[in-house]
């Protein structure tokens, strides 16, 4: 293993140790206390009890408000670089279980900007993924009357004003040492933060008082949400807190599951071949001959199609257990496994996509401050 | 004479030497073939004839344009810091006299979310500021038909990707050179030189294909339109022109009217008792007594009365040479100068202030995009 890696905002390298980089970015483990507590409000998410949802900050305090009468506004956001993938779409449903468990309204960001100013690509070409994203967030189930998608381009007017606040509460050396910018770094990417600063503290600014917000993310995002929390007193808004979760893996046994390799990655709009191809070629743990793994038995710790049923696809921890129990005894063969896995997976999508073509619908309706694409 | 200067658009200190300057920045000097091409329009403003504004960048590509009916648009700006001053009025008067001259339509920015970066202002207070800054704008008679006012905050949506176009083109190291940034620097005055080119795009934008642009402007604005005129090609813009003034001095003798020093400058709003204790306390070229001033004469290269009536109060050429000739000679006193430039700004601003109160009635039909104040 490499002990070397690096998580921020716009890349995620090497093998991730997820202990060190809670202790690097000073984020708290959710501990037992706060899934007993949790739990108090409904059947706990399987991401959080199987350490997937693992991190967080002031987690305590959204529900010390909550208890007290004071509902939280949730917040989380996408870049839209590409299509959507599982790994997009594994926080977004753990944000849906908490809108739905604790009933509360939603902003999706959508920074178009952060894309156009990061990638090589255009406005026009972010703005149309935007659209292609969103789709897939709708289609997800959030609560259509209390949610609104921000696209920054669009939803500029409202979000600038908060932006140039935070931006003037942060130096470039903060920025440097954050993101580790350096001289060679564009004027936009330098203010981007502050736009994604700028929802933790609308909910706020519409409401004329204090609004807690809760921020369901990749913990490779935890650095910009650093920065807001730091201005958050100063501008008279409270600190937003987060619920940080891992790096969905790619098929190929990568720690991040990631556009740039296309066959290790399954997009929302894949063919039920496509997916049977990709999961085909998965990396996993599995022996050379069958009569080795029959043998020997698997390692279901190392393998992308374990983690894919861990992280998203076997919600049944018993079954999950004897699926990992039978890898070991060499009970069960990696096409079987394969096989099962694109099952559950063209299952979901099939679904998915129907609900995708119905989000086409509602979308309009789902903006925030009514703006049309 | 101190030999050190600094100028940039927020700092502007020292004794300006304004060769060096043209120089340093690589602007063009206004030669007798530019104002022999300019007198072909009509009769050159006697700015250009004194060399006030005395620099230029692609001035005749400007004429160019425009001889072939390539009508140019013509932009300018404010930072809403503080009441509107003599020195603010200056380029707004050239502006003015463009304006007239080739009948063209003008874009006025005022940037509240600058001066909020950079001032201890809050964003209510520079939009406030923007507002009276506009009444003394529009007092000078610009068209109403073809001149918008840009309210940085207000027309975020139309400028905002255009800044960020702009911004994919610019790095920190870039920035560092031309502004002097360095780490303490905040992330929204590193962003902010974008929103500045922005309006110098604006238009080509709204009009989907290329339409020069003219911005007369003091020299300290210069370095940002070096950054514009830059990236402009890498965008499909054409690079704006530029033509640029000097600084108008303050009644202290110091190079520049600044608001820092209040007895020195006279406000638009002042009352004609102000007018004349600040012109009484100006600095001139006179002698300590009456009697060595009638002996030696005075040094109407230095007064600052003087300078008043070349930059804006005398505009018959005839009349200033005759107001130098009995100086030099001790034919006039400090007094007689400073009572007679007294009653020259009275008249100047008792029909402005009138002109600025019925600017309320307009003001609103004036802004680009229709927005509110």
């Amino acid at each position: 293993m490499d002990s070397e890696f690096k998580v921020t905002p716009w890349e995620v390298t090497g093998d991730i140790d997820y202990d060190l980089l809670q202790e690097k970015f000073g984020t708290s483990p959710i501990d037992a206390a706060l899934v007993a507590r949790l739990s108090k409000y409904g059947e706990v998410h399987p991401m959080i009890k199987r350490g997937i949802f693992y991190s967080h900050r002031d987690m305590n305090i959204i529900l010390d408000e909550y208890d007290k009468g004071n509902r939280f506004m949730l917040y989380t956001g996408r870049g839209p670089s590409g299509n959507t993938h599982l790994g997009h779409m594994m926080p977004w449903m753990f944000n849906k279980w908490i809108q739905d468990t604790f009933d509360v309204p939603m902003y999706f960001q959508m920074t178009d900007d952060e894309k156009f100013l990061f990638k090589d690509m255009t406005l026009h070409e972010t703005r149309n993924m935007a659209y292609e994203n969103a789709l897939d967030f709708i289609a997800l189930g959030f609560n259509p009357e209390k949610t609104k998608i921000i696209l920054n381009t669009k939803n500029i007017d409202k979000l600038y004003p908060i932006a140039l606040k935070v931006a003037k509460k942060v130096t470039f050396s903060t920025a440097k040492a954050v993101f580790g910018f350096d001289n060679s770094t564009n004027l936009g990417q330098i203010f981007f933060t502050t736009m994604q600063s700028a929802p933790a503290f609308l909910a706020s600014e519409e409401a004329g008082k204090p609004v807690p917000v809760l921020i369901p993310c990749g913990i490779d995002q935890d650095p910009h949400f650093r920065v807001t929390r730091d201005v958050a007193p100063g501008l008279g808004y409270p600190k937003p807190s987060l619920v940080c979760c891992k790096m969905f893996p790619g098929l190929s046994g990568a720690d991040k599951m990631s556009s740039s390799d296309e066959n290790a990655t399954i997009y929302t709009t894949d063919s039920p071949k496509a997916v049977k191809k990709k999961v085909g070629r998965a990396f996993t743990g599995g022996c050379v001959t069958v009569e080795e793994q029959r043998a020997n038995g698997g390692k279901p710790e190392i393998c992308a199609v374990f983690k894919y049923n861990y992280y998203m696809f076997e919600k049944d921890d018993r079954k999950l257990d004897e699926m990992a129990e039978k890898c070991r005894n060499g009970e069960i063969l990696c096409g079987e496994c394969k096989m099962c896995l694109t099952e559950k997976i063209n299952t979901f999508l099939e679904e998915h996509q129907a609900k995708r073509e119905d989000a086409k619908e509602v979308i309009d309706s789902m903006t925030f401050d009514d703006f049309k694409w």
